[in-house]
C-alpha cells in the first residue's frame, strides 16, 4: 500500500508541486493536493494518509488515529498545542515553518519607520490637503531596539536594524542565549530590569501560556515617556486595554499592532481608534510574498526527507511548550 | 576689523554653537547668531559680514557686495542658481550641505515597503473596520532597483537596500561612475533602455534645467505594467500630469512623492486623489533628526577650516550647472 501525503493549501504554485512531487516520489510516498474548496475531498483522502501538510484546525480533527505527522504551513501553532487537543492521537508529530522571517522583518521595518517619522500625522496633513512640515523624527540609524524574542523573525529584524545602522540591537530569550545578530541577549527574566531603557520595543513572540500579558499594565508603565511598541508575534501578549490608555494619555510615543485579540478585531474596540497606533488585519506575514512560500514547500520536503529517513525533523514543535 | 560670520538658523543647539564658535576662534572669525525671527537682525549683522551661513534667499539677496561665501544648510540649491541670480556679486562662492543621505533614505525605504506592502490599501481597510488581508505583497529582498542620482541619498539609500537583501541596485549618474554600493552605475543617457526593466525607480536628482522632466510622458510610458516610482530629489522631475494618469489608470503600481511641483501642491491638485499614491509635505530631509543637524554644522565648520586656509571648498556647487 503507498504511502499518502495530504496537502491542502491555497499557495502553491505549479513549480511547488512538481518540487513536492519529485521529493515525494524520491522518499517513497505519493502526495495528493487540495485546494482550500476541495474540503470534503481532503478529508477523504485523509484518512488514509499519513502525514498532513495544511494549516486546518477542522481538517487535523477529521484525521485518522494513524496520521504521524502534521506540517503546519504557519509559524503560530498556539491553536494546535490547546486543550482539548485537535490532534486525532497524542504522538503525532507537529512541526512549523519559519520561512516568515523576511516579510515580517519588512514589515516591522516599515512600522517603526512610519511611527519615527510619523506618518499617522502626515497622512492626517495630506488627508486635510495641508503642508505643515515640521514634526520631530526619529531615526533608526544610530538608535537602540530591544526585541522581545530570538526566533527567526527577531533574528531577520535584527539583521534589517543592523544594515540600517542602528546603534545597539538586544534580544530578550528565554535561555539567555540567541545568535551573533543580536549585541546581547539576555533572559527574559530580565524583563523589568531593560523594560525602563527601551526606547522601541519589538515583539516577536509565540503564544503560550507564559508568553499572555507579558506585556500587562505595570509593564507597559515601566517603558520609558514617548516610548514605541512594535507587536507581530501573538496578539495575547499584550494587555490592549492598559496600551490603548497610554496611547491615548500619550505617555507611550506610537504603537504598531499587527497581531491583536481577537482577530478580527470587534467593531467597537478601543484599539481602532487609539492614539498613534498603525493597526494592520494580521497580513505581516502572508503568503503571497513568492519567497516566504517558496521556504514553505522547501522545509516541507526537507523535513519529509528526514521523516522518510527516521531522522529528527528539523521544524518539530514541542506540543506541550507551544513552541 | 575682526571677519564676521552670520549665521541665521532655527535648528542649531547649544553644543553646535559652541562647535561653531570653536572653530570661527581657531580660524580668526567671529560668529554672530540669529533665529528665524530675527530677519531684519541678521540682515544689519550681513552688510559686515564675509560668510553667511543660512537658508535664505530673501536674506541672501539683501548681502553686501563683499559677501564672500553663501553656505546653504540644504542639500537642494536650485532656487539659488536660478536666473535672475539672487547673489549680491558674481563671485561668491556657494556650498550646500549633504548630510541628509540618512533621513531621506529611510524615508525611501519606508514609502517603499508602504508600496510593496499595500499600505494604502490596507490604512482604508482599517479605516472601514474591516479585517480583509490577502492583497499580494512585494519585498525588497531579492528583487532589483534602479536610483536615478549617485549623490549622498542614492548612495545612503543603496545601502540600506543592499542590508535588507536587494538582489540588484542599478546606479545611473551623469558620468556613468559611481561607488562601490551600486552593483552597477551607467550614464543617464541609457535611461530609455533601462526603464522597460525597472520594477522601481528611485529618484534623487538635483532640480537643474537637465533634470527638469527627466521622467515625462514617453518614459513613463516606457515603464513596465505595475512598477513603482518614488521622488525625493525635486518635483520638477516628473510630468505629474502624466504620473496621475498611469497611476489613475492602473498601469503604475503605485508611487511615492515627497517632492512636487510646486509645493505647496495647489488645493485642486489631482495629485491628492491619484490612486496608489503616497504624498508626504517634503519632510523626508527634514532637519529635525539631530544627526542630519550635526552632520550639517560639522560640514559647515570643516568648510570653514578650508576657507579659512585659503584651500578649495568641500560642497562647492558649480552656480552655473546647479549643483
Amino acid at each position: 500500500m503507498s504511502r499518502n501525503i495530504c496537502i491542502y493549501q491555497e499557495f502553491l504554485t505549479e513549480a511547488h508541486r512538481r518540487q513536492i512531487e519529485e521529493t515525494a516520489a524520491e522518499t517513497g510516498f505519493t502526495p495528493h493536493f487540495f485546494t482550500l474548496e476541495q474540503f470534503e475531498e481532503a478529508k477523504a483522502c485523509l484518512q488514509d494518509s499519513e502525514i498532513l501538510y495544511a494549516h486546518s484546525l477542522d481538517l487535523l480533527k477529521a484525521g485518522p488515529k494513524t496520521l504521524r505527522w502534521y506540517c503546519c504551513s504557519y509559524a503560530g501553532v498556539d491553536p494546535y498545542c490547546r486543550e482539548p487537543s485537535p490532534f486525532p492521537s497524542p504522538d503525532c508529530l507537529l512541526t512549523n515553518s519559519n520561512g516568515y522571517g523576511v516579510t515580517i522583518a519588512e514589515h516591522v521595518i516599515m512600522v517603526l519607520l512610519m511611527l519615527f517619522r510619523r506618518m499617522p500625522e502626515y497622512e492626517a496633513v495630506v488627508r486635510n490637503r495641508d503642508w505643515s512640515n515640521q514634526l520631530a523624527v526619529r531615526s533608526i540609524y544610530e538608535n537602540a531596539f530591544v526585541i522581545l524574542g530570538t526566533g527567526n523573525i527577531g533574528q531577520t529584524t535584527a539583521e534589517r536594524l543592523r544594515g540600517m545602522g542602528a546603534a545597539k540591537i538586544t534580544g530578550l530569550s528565554r535561555s539567555g542565549k540567541g545568535p551573533d545578530c543580536f549585541d546581547e541577549v539576555r533572559p527574559i527574566t530580565e524583563l523589568d530590569e531593560i523594560l525602563p531603557e527601551t526606547r522601541t520595543l519589538i515583539m516577536a513572540l509565540p503564544g503560550t501560556p507564559e508568553t499572555r500579558h507579558i506585556l500587562d499594565r505595570r509593564r507597559i508603565g515601566l517603558l520609558p515617556e514617548g516610548a514605541y511598541v512594535v507587536n507581530v508575534g501573538r496578539g495575547s501578549a499584550i494587555d490592549q486595554e492598559a496600551l490603548a490608555e497610554a496611547l491615548n494619555g500619550g505617555r507611550l510615543g506610537g504603537a504598531a499592532l499587527d497581531v491583536m485579540e481577537p482577530e478580527p478585531l470587534p467593531k467597537d474596540d478601543p484599539l481602532w481608534t487609539a492614539r498613534n497606533l498603525i493597526l494592520t488585519p494580521h497580513v505581516s506575514g502572508n503568503m503571497t510574498l513568492g519567497y516566504t512560500c517558496d521556504v514553505n514547500v522547501e522545509m516541507f520536503c526537507g523535513d519529509l526527507r528526514n521523516y522518510a529517513a527516521g531522522k529528527p525533523l528539523r521544524h518539530l514543535v514541542d506540543r506541550a511548550k507551544g513552541y
